[in-house]
């Protein structure tokens, strides 16, 4: 018998949110469909509904990220949790504390739920598999990007957006753009999109920045985004990281906008319909023309709004795990 | 017809607070009047109000400012909002993300209020109008000091402790004291005791701190601190940023003293029963000695108190327009 | 008449909490039975009480502590309380301010609690008696480690882990193990334990890291670490400071270790029944083995669970003065 992931309990109910590879249809749409009953709550005069009244979440970030952290510190806050944010870099790791002995401290004081950003994969499985052996079924863990590995409610987000916009994933042709080497939210959207039945995954990008194995997963890699984009319902941009571009593995950000620049020319090339996203922050002009992020086809503060409701769905499933 | 200014609703209601400048006396009157009944909150031993109750409050700082953010995150919860500080220095900005792509992704989480912090004069403006074309009349924007521009929670926090000790406005002679030039507080004032019907407004400060332009305001210009302290009501003190102490504006900070520091020797200038404000922090032993800021005349305290009623205050009208 | 301690008021009650220095053994006792009834609310799915609802708790911390600060935060939010974290080295006294200006701000906002972090010793108490002094009963300061003096809390939750696990102070031979010279922890802890009545108390560590005067206060002092322990039934370890292990006062880390770090084997000389005890955080391999800190002896995770119940406490007892 292989051995349960560490996210699912014995009733293969989530009990950690650490990755979507993994996660049953069934599991993805029942997460989707549980955000899609907040989505009404943040639309209200009172935002606020009390399913974590009394609930302990700390915000773990051991590597910054204020615009996550404060989607999470958003979502808890409308489920009426108590959110302590810990930014670990300036914290009691640098006065030598090891990561689990900075978990067990939390768990002894009573925390129900980590959300944890940390720029090592795997940091978040390390600490579910920790809290597992340590302290039973109480405490959960959300993974809210580690690395280069994952960014799962980025994932679903995006998978929210999608079903949003185009219902039904398994007649969609869906082409992800950009740097798929170093993006964990890439890696999340290629097996939730598989999971979910997609069709036709495209990776579009330089040489460069693709990943090896992509074909064996069942994905077509494009370098020539013009042939890529070609008749996609839906466009996922990447965001570039500022350190690709001083490296040795862009020439410029010039030169990657003519290539992979997401513009209203090649767009053009999509069907008619199709939606762009991103999951932000952007670089215009550099992945990314404001023409297009601007435009009619863009979701992509749609996949903010969205990603509220998913974030407050990921808490409550685990809460009641 | 002239465009309306973007703090106003179609109704001439108060839908952002980003300066006095226009303010009409009744807006003012009304403001300080809705303060009024929130002074009381904060003695309660309950001191809550559910008026705000799942709003959404956010403290955008991209000038850090911890007394200031405190004010506003204490008025905030004792509204009983919901409050998210974002430190927007250290955040997404230096990711490369522009201001107003920050803007559009908070305003896409549903949030309520802005309260804006910023080095440039003119950024809340530039939010407001932003939020004014693309969102409708949801969400409300507080100016909580704006570079050289204006401070108008200050200045409105400012008439209330003058109403408060003072009542009628139109019998009154007040000094504004320092460096005028570099004040957001001091603009902020004279616009409203202007309005207020403040019949002899004086500015005194050296030359080179003073800005042009205020006697067609209606302002007496003073460069003798003696001679602009006579039979005065009401004293203002500023605060010498030290930067301009450090600065070729001025010699030192001993010379300033001398000449436009508010002792009790000087002070005995004024009506005797005269209130003496500063908008803090305090350099004492720069722009006012110790035995004036810890005197009977001093209000100094009192203006902090008020303070917190009167962002309640404003924050309430904003958030039922 | 002597002068009454400013952390009691007129009635013998607390007031503030500064010190363990002079406390009774009632007081004492009073603050872990009430403790006692805090420690079940952390184990409930609502970890909530109305206690300090409307109640504004400030955390003041000028030496940045993020384990502590969370510790407070918890118990203030786990008691309703609005809490305001102040992280005071980048703030306000960065501009100038005197710290009893900071506090004279925040008093005049209406703040009912602060919680002070100072690296100077003494400073909770100068802000208690500024307090006392200019605003009558209304302003309660917990000490939450100043310089070497006193950590308060800390020796607290130490008494309540020590009479959770043995019961009756009166028959117990407890051991300090360390950097005493520096650390505030073993000073309230000594403070405590004497006045609880333990009729042999140790001391144990090198020369250089022991404070004088300690025999006057009727401690054993032991430089042998084998020697101290024997047949001690509580071993309460300290944490040496990174500092001191770079600095003229030790030969090592490893050095360190080797006499004073406690292991499996020199743990054996304790009693059987032996707990073992940290403030942490906790450096392993240097005052501690991994075999002890994660052994069966170790409740250093205990003493972090009754820290929030013990702060809890002493939150709504002042609260009640």
């Amino acid at each position: 018998m292989a051995a349960r992931h560490p996210q699912l309990n014995e009733n293969g109910e989530l009990r950690h949110l650490l990755t979507l590879e993994g996660l049953s249809r069934e599991m993805l749409h029942h997460i989707l469909d549980t955000a899609a009953t907040f989505v009404g709550v943040s639309d209200r005069d009172v935002k606020k509904v009390p399913l974590l009244r009394g609930v302990s979440v700390f915000n773990l970030f051991f590597e910054s990220s204020t615009r996550t952290r404060t989607t999470f510190e958003i979502a808890a806050k409308r489920l009426s949790a108590d959110v302590v944010n810990l930014n670990i870099t300036t914290s009691s790791t640098s006065k030598g504390e090891s990561l689990l002995d900075t978990i067990d401290n939390l768990v002894a004081m009573h925390a129900d739920m980590f959300v944890v950003r940390h720029a090592q994969s795997g940091a978040p499985f390390l600490i579910a598999e920790h809290v597992n052996r340590t302290r039973g079924s109480e405490v959960h863990v959300i993974n809210a990007g580690d690395g280069r590995h994952a960014h799962p409610t980025q994932g679903l987000l995006d998978m929210y957006t999608i079903r949003h916009f185009k219902q039904d994933f398994t007649r969609l042709r869906v082409a992800i753009v950009g740097d798929v080497l170093h993006s964990r939210v890439a890696r999340s959207d290629i097996h939730a999109l598989t999971t979910l039945g997609v069709p036709e995954l495209r990776v579009i990008g330089p040489h460069t920045l693709l990943p090896g194995g992509l074909e064996q997963m069942g994905v077509r890699v494009f370098t020539d985004m013009r042939a890529g984009l070609r008749d996609v319902d839906v466009v996922i941009m990447l965001r570039l990281q500022n350190e690709r571009m001083r490296g040795a593995l862009l020439p410029s950000a010039q030169e990657y906008f003519k290539h992979y620049g997401l513009t209203e020319e090649k767009l053009a090339l999509a069907k008619p319909d199709a939606i762009v996203m991103h999951p932000g922050p952007m670089n215009r002009g550099v992945e990314i023309d404001s023409a297009v992020a601007d435009g009619p086809q863009a979701v992509i503060l749609d996949q903010v709004t969205f990603g509220i409701a998913v974030r407050m769905a990921v808490m409550s499933i685990l809460a009641k795990s």
